[in-house]
């Protein structure tokens, strides 16, 4: 069997725990949704789709045998951000854990950018986190809760990365909130995490865009150290051990999982895997000489 | 003569550049504009108060004979931008640098903020940079123009901060913008760089807001490693250096000029500083042994 | 019932492997040792002195039902490597996990550090790391056997610490490792991560040393966001989900865990903490006005 | 003319300094010195090869008019660091500036390096930094004398680079020290800073290694934002900006000049770079649509 695609966490991890997963109603947002499930917790799931959240919904709580609440929910628009955390309050009693997963990209040239759709990223990405957590935040503190946030921010949240300026700088402001609100609102008992994921392909979302020689070019598993990509499941265990008490000293952090993605286009020798090994006996006598860097 | 204070660069080192300085009327966008003056530029300056900059233009032109352009403009209205791009390439024919100067900050609590209160921040600053950054970094591509770019973000732009929030999610926005642009526009030979300043007093900023006890217990100067803070022409020295061709090879770059400030904080043990040098001589019998970590 | 003092892990998840922990005698590397025993790992464990590691493995063995070698070996010592491998595979047949826990550290202002004192930190922390690291991957990548490297570092290594010099540049040496191997031995399937841990008091460390005055003015918990200092068993939940299968996607990654400490030091304006909340009331109407930052 | 090959500071910029450079004799140490020189400072630059900084010194004080001082020295012998120490203070009678410079380097997959060749790159970088910075230190400690250090590492200090491990073990921990000591001697006036230069080529170095369809694949200009490498002047400009008075409140930071080289590799779309602008047209369409990240 896939190790990959096994559960890790103690069944009960969860248990009893209400959490809200904005864009929880597809790809990587469903996945996690799935397994809090499994552990225990109830899922409030959340995206401007109600329907497609109502699809979601019924699957997850027939293979899972747990309770998922799904609210419509634009996060950019503070009064239905505000609404959700009623409707969830009112369905569950309390909130525990605020999955911020909902996000957007546009992937082009900055320049073939409009201004508008520069801020529509913007807008969805980190003033949508933003919302959910002020909104959530306050009901924390105002109630002596205690609670948990977990952001998925990017790999690029730091590095930045072209074609994707918008993504890089809403997710760059997602990681800082994170960082500037564990130490802030740690005296509260908030803690705030981030997980910054690398290839967890979706379907037909990449690789369905691209023509034959591109897709080729462009295969995310052959760029990456391990040579494959991820798969949803180690997404959603490190996910629910970030939302769980078991990482209750773990406060402040983003956690990348991309098999050494970032770093290997990031160190400066790393094109040297191309190489050949037996080029290696070659050069090994020409270059062992030193090297004033 | 206070070392600090003196201009560093050769004389005609920013002859004949035209910039743009969004916030140039006061603080630290005034001291950069006036040297940038100095070594020969010609100083657009915006702000939403043209009454100020008139003031301030006059002021510089007097001292140093330079030529200031003053335009009124909110750099959160993509309009205004376009038109204060305008009216400077009217004015002098071309645009060579932009420094994203302008913004803002509110120091509060996180929970005692509005949604819109937070909202206005990242609008100022991370909206109003991409505002301009994308106005002028169309003009530049259109008209295959080189042109640099240098954002003003701060020290807690990585590593967050507690109440600052806004202003740190929205610096992290723009640190990412600045990595990204300078990868991906390179090609057009467009270079983006950044400085992360530390404690460089305004008149009447920080100190007055603090009663008096207060004052002493967040003196800057204490908590810095070289007990000081910063003089402007520091930070103007700085600043020139980035926008002028000497710098062409410095990309996708953050200069962090604080004296160290944020390293103070942020080493575990730092705080072994107020240990006093003879107890060092007890404890350095006692603790001379090996530590597993 | 503790909630920080659970095991988290399914209680298979490290059935069959081989461990070697360097200097898991005692401390973290004790209860990191523990753990990976309850999940079904057999362990070898590594120090200087013989002794002590028997007396550990004996009370281990006795609470876990677990298998602990315990072999003699200096890290510094090439040869002393290469044997601890080697009689490794003789008792257990082969390697899956190698934990770089061995450190030393000695707590002093620089200037009172002897060259050679330096030299024997760099030397224990730094070689005696990439010994283990290229003995035993020599051994995987000869045998085509995938394994996994869990480097124990410090939330220093990357921002650097006064008093504590030496250990801050070996650390350092030892994530670079981490991440660099992480790229180059991916293909070999060998992942490598790490954990960067704050406070977790080992039995009569650190406050023993200090008088008492001292003790309460460097209370490790109070300057921490969570407002306690971390359980071993934190750490040990974090340390076996990397070393096992289901991080396999995790590659070149330190992880933090130290309830947001370094933040808390890091971010310019996390000092505001000590303003009373009765005084932000005066203090917002003052400071509401737009700083140019 | 080149705008890249002007010297940038005013003419007296370093003034009656005494600078030591080590590994001064060629290279990029050499063109530091030589601007070092221009700006009026008298230099002392060490190598193991004492016959080739003779043959340096000769050629640098004819062409600057400066006053150059060899000294025979292995750096990661504490002896013979103290002794050219001695040796400065007898000719010059100060030292201002400490450039640590001499490095060497592997180039080599990692299993193909012996434990001892691993440990002789430690041993010169690491040790040999920390050997001068020690030595000069304490003499500046002693002697209530300021200084500025300022260290050469290299872009993969913090990221890690596969092929060139000991070198980013050995430079990760340089980048430790600069930060560490930037807090712990920044009362004694002394501060530290770093330098992460790119692709710098000098003569023969390593376009020279490699076969021709090589030398094309692995071309630096090629896979730089910029499309060029960078010229030793632009490296010396920021080197004499550093350990210059200018910088004096800039402490503890290390500025990469590499063109964004590093950013381009790490940035997880920066690939699509290679997109032709035709195809975005295309892809445009198809791609703007929302992505669940």
């Amino acid at each position: 069997m896939n190790p990959y695609s096994q559960p890790m966490l103690r069944e009960d991890a969860l248990k009893d725990k209400v959490a809200i997963v904005t864009g929880g109603g597809s790809g990587l947002g469903k996945a996690m949704t799935k397994y809090f499930l499994q552990l225990g917790a109830k899922v409030v799931i959340t995206s401007r789709n109600l329907e497609k959240l109502q699809g979601t919904a019924k699957e997850l709580e027939e293979e899972t045998g747990g309770k998922v609440l799904c609210v419509a929910c634009d996060v950019r628009n503070w009064d239905e951000v505000e609404a959700m955390k009623e409707a969830t309050l009112k369905e569950f009693g309390r909130i525990d854990i605020l999955l911020n997963n909902a996000a957007g990209n546009f992937i082009s040239p900055t320049e073939r950018l409009t201004h508008s759709a520069f801020d529509s990223i913007l807008d969805i990405v980190l003033k949508g986190t933003k919302n959910c957590t002020l909104s959530i935040g306050k009901y924390w503190i105002d109630n002596k809760v205690s609670g948990t946030v977990l952001n998925i921010v990017t790999t690029y949240a730091w590095t930045g990365s072209a074609y994707v300026v918008p993504s890089a700088c809403a997710k760059a402001g997602v990681l800082a909130m994170t960082r500037s609100l564990a130490v802030e609102w740690g005296k509260y008992n908030i803690r705030f995490n981030a997980i910054a994921p690398g290839p967890f392909p979706t379907k037909g979302a990449w690789d369905r865009l691209l023509p034959g020689d591109m897709k080729d070019k462009f295969d995310l598993a052959k760029k990456n150290p391990l040579k494959r990509v991820g798969e949803h499941q180690e997404l959603a265990n490190l996910a629910a051990y970030l939302v769980s008490d078991f990482s209750s000293f773990v406060n402040g952090e983003v956690v990348t999982i991309d098999g050494g993605e970032w770093l290997q286009g990031a160190g400066e020798f790393n094109m040297l895997e191309d190489i050949p090994q037996e080029m290696w006996d070659t050069l090994e006598a020409m270059i062992k000489a030193k090297k004033s860097n």
